[in-house]
């Protein structure tokens, strides 16, 4: 194992969904270790001046991100359906998936990602990430636990962090000092943190 | 030959340049035509509330696109020299690249593109883009014809072609009805071409 990547991600981020599905079985190939990092976006935007995603504000951006996603699931395989609102409020599910641990985290996001894009679930409805909790074999009692104060308080950290790292969008991937952005990067970001040439 | 593509660039955008230095190769190995059709970002821009390059507007995104070009070139074997301003005006160099034709618009645009990107001068300099003309074999007397008012128009229709189309930035690639935006997207928008799947 080398030193490893972070995976920084945002729930309500569709090209995250590409990233968290296919980065564990890419990163073992490799021999890289993962450590996953959930964090919010809407902060990083506000800062911005943005109040939604750039995807709203922009709108021939916004319907060329859904063709593009459309394309990309189905050479992948993956199953893709619009959810009703976007973007989605992922602040329950980052903390859930804070709370369960690098140990659950995969597992939990992966479920979470599948179920929003791949299912158009409303990832902010309790019964939902119950479910994927259950899909994950997790505990269900961790949604009291993700309302503790140290979780909030970590996703905080995790967002400063990223914002620290100069991270403005999501996936992004950081391997030592280099920062890679977006699903196109992360062949990449996994050859950096292997050790190859970039 | 297919369909062929349309390949949507702009002069001042650094990852035109990366397309702009490939895509003659790339396609005439699929056996797919090239359509070069130069444009103009700044109306795109205007129209959403921008009065430069989103790179300038926002820090960290340049600040990575800079990177991220510098690991890209260096992995092509690509030369990059940063120009002292970004972006620059292209105004001239895509009427000159229009008034070239399209048989002479692929040696002139990786002259221009060179010169801007690989050795950091500045294209709005018309000895800089005379030069490029040599470079191309081309007439300096097209630096008379590309103020003509036909060129002067064409490059004004380009530009309503690519809001037209749903372009939003550049490089961009359309095959049919599909738009592909980004240098990471050649492979896919030729592919489509092609014929094959997507």
């Amino acid at each position: 194992m080398t030193g490893g990547i972070t995976f920084w991600f945002e729930f309500a981020s569709t090209y995250s969904y590409l990233s968290v599905m296919r980065i564990g079985e890419l990163a073992a190939a490799r021999g890289v270790a993962v450590t996953w990092k959930p964090f919010l976006l809407g902060p990083i935007f506000a800062a911005q001046g943005w109040d939604t995603s750039p995807f709203n504000i922009y709108p021939a951006k916004g319907r060329y991100m859904w063709r593009d996603m459309e394309r990309i699931c189905a050479a992948r395989g993956l199953p893709l359906c619009r959810p009703a609102v976007f973007p989605q409020n992922g602040l329950i599910a980052a903390r859930l998936a804070l709370a369960t641990g690098q140990n659950g985290i995969e597992a939990f996001t992966k479920a979470v990602f599948q179920a929003q894009f791949g299912a158009g679930k409303d990832i902010a409805d309790e019964t939902v990430l119950q479910r994927c909790l259950s899909t994950a074999g997790l505990d269900r009692s961790l949604m009291q636990r993700a309302q503790a104060p140290d979780i909030k308080s970590a996703l905080r950290t995790k967002t400063d962090e990223a914002i620290a790292a100069g991270i403005f969008g999501a996936p992004s991937f950081t391997s030592g000092a280099e920062l890679f952005w977006g699903d196109d990067r992360l062949e990449q970001a996994l050859e950096h943190a292997a050790g190859g040439a970039i």
